[in-house]
């Protein structure tokens, strides 16, 4: 028997309408924002993200060739798409846009809880401003779209790779350099907290082992914005300027207005995002007790559309969202709260069983459009079983009410309404006025 | 620079709203109708295509094989997949079951106007319950989802394979046979109304050839419910059953109720769908000012189920809706109609740019924050430009309302609100409450 692909999923009806319901939520506050939905197609050029990640992502890929030998790849993520759209369709709209999107995407990758083949990211990308305020905008629709899903116990933490990237230029490193340059290199080893292997790699590059433990200090940093002030006194210690750190400032204190409500605020200055396009502010959301896999939404500024000549658009800041893992992490909370509603308006609306019994099922076949046109939910009874056997089968399968019509019913233009929630049951007269009012 | 892949296609904000809009219509209607929506993976493994349509169907697909040397395919439709689900998924949930499905599906072929290689489809299909009444739930569906979009001019034509495979199984012709037996070759003529070729295979198989002219009457009954009876005299007259047309008579007797509103009915005994797996009524929707790629929609009862072991669930019933194709004959009704709305509901919700003139953006951040959370679209003011050209701007980008605050307006508490749809300008207290009222 066929079965679907590893590391696939199939989506039945109950668990569609939540994730109906969340990308609805999604949507609206995007919308609220200003954010609006682009979409594009589900495979892309190779060369699209070999150009953006380096030929090290194609292992991950789900790549192929189409049958004129064209190098062809699921696409792994949403952004680079995103950039290439603006690039073809876009380039005369009057900037700044903002853009939101949804959709699969595609990981080549050992499948576990919470890590799927095919998985599904929401964001959003503001292009053609940059600074404080832009990065503020994005920061707290993600915040309130979290916040809306009802989410609890999560994390944000913002970083801004400037400052690393100052002190690590300053400490003559360059950021030139194949396959990856000394500076990224020192990130990615900073992000792992690879403290040896940052010594060998400064060593080699004959960089003074003393700003080892200055490095130190500055990712041992752990709070709010007041960590910034002692992040300046480190800089300043090392001779290196701090306008990123004051860019970051500014961003905090905007975000604080935009934002009040947001969660536990951490400063991070070792958030690198592990990917080497982010040049300004990078924040993170984490649901930590969703273990290994906590990460839920990260962004940050980023230079990507040079990549298209359209240099003057650079930087663009954006986020994606997790769309699986934060269903993962409201379903444990929900099952932990003993909440039966996962995401807020997925309860199905009120839907009516129509059961003509013992009659012509043509006898009602009027009634059930009418009741359609109407507005309401309605299906018309195809299993011609008995009245006990047709209410179990309505009440299983989620049904609020059920018109039940029979011979008398039919000759005295009257029916029996039974309302399955409350197990009340009604005679009325046989219109869509008098059904409509108590179902 | 790297482009979209040939035959896909991206959608810009004012498209993508007008395709969420006319999901939602179709959703909503299939939720009216009790159709649930389900969703299955992008790819899927190459057999389930194969199994369902033979080998011949592989030139079509996107097929390609994962790092495992797994055969699979990008999907070039959604019955399969949605048989499969059942199969793995709803085997034991209380039948009949009504799933509804919306998503993108593949074909590799010459790209076209009408024609592309990632196009999306929605559809429904009725599992577990079969007759003209089940088949009429689905056919009003169709109809109702069509009426309910604003389309005109728009064509149903109904039919039944088993009329023309009792005729001819009476003639003697085989439904056994590699690659396909003289049944599905003789529909497939009869579908091309090549009548030469049918004789050719009627003499091949010992069949007499004065068959021809009652089977080129049949194909040429051309009107309503009245020609079956038609129909049924050139049955009888060849000693041919009749059941098919008396449940093909009770199938449009049911569906005048259901659906009394349905355009241009039409009775076409040759429908054969060009698909084997039809095995009963079989119905497709054109709208003929679309030209060579009419067909919008198409659907009937076939066998599928005992593919995956669950005979017991066959025959059953459902369609697909071309979403491409309707939209394109909407965008063209549209615009010959001088309508600019394409599909209801596409009009953008009215949204608000918060303008901070000559004073420091953090002053409005918290008003921003609170119109969002008052359940308006709204967006800070990132270009920092003078009036004129702000103002400019928001017209541009579809802005219903400014809202202007200067140094003069803060002093005072108050601010400036423009209707740029009535070109109005108000001067109103600087709080979330006045200015709700009048954006």
């Amino acid at each position: 028997m066929v079965q679907k692909p590893r590391g696939t999923r199939d989506f039945t009806p109950n668990l569609m309408r939540r994730r109906l319901a969340f990308e609805n939520l999604l949507e609206n506050k995007a919308l609220a924002h200003g954010f609006k939905r682009v979409q594009t197609p589900i495979f892309e050029s190779l060369d699209l993200f070999t150009a953006k990640s380096g030929a090290g992502v194609v292992k991950q890929l789900y790549a192929f060739q189409d049958k004129s030998e064209r190098n062809l790849t699921l696409r792994p993520e949403l952004t680079a798409p995103v950039m290439r759209m603006i690039s073809e369709e876009m380039r005369s709209e009057p900037k700044p846009l903002r853009l939101s999107y949804f959709g699969q995407c595609f990981r080549y990758e050992e499948s576990k809880k919470g890590r799927y083949r095919e998985f599904f990211q929401y964001g959003v990308e503001l292009i053609g401003a940059t600074g404080p305020l832009a990065e503020a905008e994005v920061i707290s629709l993600a915040i309130d779209m979290l916040d809306s899903c009802g989410l609890t116990n999560w994390e944000v933490r913002i970083g801004h790779v400037g400052i690393l990237n100052d002190v690590l230029t300053g400490l003559g490193l360059s950021s030139e350099g194949q396959p990856e340059s000394p500076i990224v290199s020192s990130m990615r080893l900073l992000d792992k907290g690879d403290w040896d292997g940052l010594k060998e790699l400064f060593s080699t590059h004959g960089v003074d082992s003393s700003a080892i433990d200055n490095l130190r200090s500055l990712s041992e940093l752990d709070g709010g914005a007041e960590t910034l002030s002692s992040a300046r006194e480190i800089l300043s210690h090392m001779n290196i300027g701090t306008e990123s750190i004051d860019e970051l400032s500014q961003l905090l204190k905007v975000l604080h207005h935009l934002a009040p409500k947001a969660p536990s605020l951490k400063v991070n200055l070792c958030v690198a995002r592990g990917l080497d396009y982010y040049t300004g502010m990078v924040f993170e959301v984490d649901v930590p007790e969703l273990g290994g896999e906590s990460q839920v939404l990260g962004g940050g500024s980023y230079k990507l559309l040079h990549l298209f000549g359209m240099e003057e658009l650079d930087p663009s800041c954006g986020f994606g969202l997790g769309f699986d893992r934060v269903l993962l992490a409201l379903e444990s909370q929900a099952e932990k709260a003993g909440r039966s509603e996962v995401v807020p308006g997925e309860t199905a609306s009120p839907s009516t069983l129509v059961l003509p019994f013992r009659i012509e099922s043509t006898n009602v076949l009027s009634l059930v459009k009418e009741l359609r046109g109407a507005g309401h939910n309605v299906e018309l009874d195809l299993r011609g079983k008995n009245i006990g056997k047709s209410l179990d089968w309505a009440s299983k399968n989620g049904f609020t009410s059920v018109v039940i019509i029979g011979p008398q019913d039919l000759e005295n233009s009257q029916c029996s309404v039974k309302n399955l929630i409350s197990g009340d049951q009604n005679t009325v007269s046989l219109d869509v006025e008098s059904i409509s009012r108590i179902i």
